[in-house]
């Protein structure tokens, strides 16, 4: 039976400025997940360690993108999908979209590459549809295609690669929860121009920055003036995090998706284990169990193990 | 005497999605300054074809940042002007950022470069402000870098260029007043936050656009969902023009400035002087007089003719 492992990596939606446009692919954590190629038109879950996902295809992350794909197709083929779950879901740093994303990835390599990288975005957002209620690409994208993605438009689907240089990412994950319903909920519905000239600037700053890997420039670009100053409400010790990893060297860094985890991006690794050390004091002292990750930006997002 | 001719280029700020922050140089039209070093600390204006410019130099675009440069030097300088103004005031593409960048640009030949491009803008800012009661420098920055400039801040400071492939600009000024404080007027101070998106995708998308010289991106890109709908209607045949335009191949275009004047991007020159016959055509049915010009973006600002 045809059978491949991969490698189904986090992902930070918004990166501070970019709210619901960009997102960028680390290397750690990741899923991993195991999906054999069946002769018959369904789509079967696993959960390799007893996370109880839901065992309804149609209800579950992959499930939902998987049957999306097969009903492309004349033939009857269909998935098994062993998930080995690393990425905690409402963590804010793409837990569906890792399993969307891997799921469709791993299920177009069996099928000998038979979609674009634009179909299984198509395909995968049926998962963040599942999670979320709402078709969402700013964590699938950069699952699949690696690096910084800018989804210009869902509909039609516009997505454009953002080389950046290479960085260093430290994330802290407080172990409270942010549904993302909640918090998109308490955000305006209409905010100052004078504040959206803002953002734009920043964003095109941000962009410019990463193209010409000019790390100042990021740096100064991640500044969020509009969700920023009402989500971070939401996540304890955020407000220490930021200033003090800022004053530690952090190029800078914020929410990541809709929380409650905190990334922040560094030129050097000694830095980006400062920021650790520093994260660790914070929770330590509110006396918040957390998680800490000091990775790099990963350039190809879902990848073969075996 | 030492004195010093230049040329002054045109500019087209806003560029569709960038609201305040992008801004464009142009090859034509331009106006054109002779700057001659004084020995005392006074500033004097001269017009050199009887276009009734204000004499009072505080009150004078150009006199203005002459009189805050010589203002920073301990040296009894100063400065007279001679000025061939061709880019008629009130036209949208950036006549006050001329006078304004050609004169700081010119004195600082004078002096040896003694100040920096940033130096510069900052004194430039000082004929905006003589112009429309705002210190904004999506005019004047282009005009002294060159190519596309990202204003990512006023205060403090932040330039950043983008270097724009080479494109063709069709340009039309149809011969009404559109005042810049008026079209600033009519703006509303609150946007949708889904408009405000959709505007930072667009700018995200132009910046990489143009910085991967993708055409096609760029074109997608020209999009303005927050002023172009609000402003165009003070501009008659703004939607035809636009309009026929993109269906003659245009990448994509809009106001410059707050308007009247109205431009539009082409890859290739057959195309930006199919688009001056159209828009010829449509200001002549109108029966509104007119100048057009089909040129290129002009990637080094304010230049020495002799």
């Amino acid at each position: 039976m045809k059978s491949i492992k991969i490698k189904a990596p986090a992902t930070v939606a918004n990166l501070v400025c970019g709210f619901d446009v960009l997102g960028m692919c680390l290397e750690e954590p990741f899923d991993i997940m195991e999906v054999t190629l069946l002769n018959e038109k369904k789509v079967i879950i696993h959960s390799a360690d007893g996370y109880p996902l839901p065992q309804d295809p149609q209800q579950n992350t992959a499930g939902a993108p998987l049957i999306e794909m097969i009903n492309t197709l004349p033939e009857e083929v269909g998935f098994e999908v062993m998930i080995y779950k690393n990425i905690k879901p409402g963590s804010g740093v793409g837990s569906s979209a890792a399993s969307a994303a891997g799921a469709v990835v791993a299920a177009n390599l069996l099928l000998n590459n038979r979609f674009t990288n634009e179909d299984l975005v198509r395909f995968a957002m049926f998962g963040e549809k599942v999670a979320s209620g709402v078709k969402h690409a700013d964590n699938i994208a950069p699952c699949i295609y690696g690096g910084i993605t800018l989804i210009r438009s869902i509909f039609p689907l516009d997505i454009i690669t953002i080389p950046p240089p290479p960085l260093y990412v430290t994330l802290v994950h407080p172990q409270i929860e942010v549904k993302t319903a909640d918090a998109r909920q308490i955000l305006r519905k209409e905010v100052l121009l004078k504040d959206a000239i803002k953002q734009w600037g920043n964003i095109a700053g941000l962009v410019a920055g990463f193209m010409k890997g000019d790390c100042d420039l990021i740096g100064r670009s991640l500044e969020d003036v509009i969700i920023e100053p009402v989500r971070s409400v939401l996540i304890p010790g955020f407000d220490s995090v930021k200033k003090r990893c800022k004053e530690a060297g952090a190029l800078g860094g914020g929410i990541s998706g809709s929380g409650p985890s905190i990334f922040m991006l560094s030129k050097e690794r000694e830095t980006a284990l400062k920021l650790e050390t520093i994260m660790k004091e914070i929770y330590d002292g509110i006396g918040l169990s957390y998680h800490t990750y000091v990775t790099t930006i990963n350039q190809r997002g879902v990848t073969v193990i075996e």
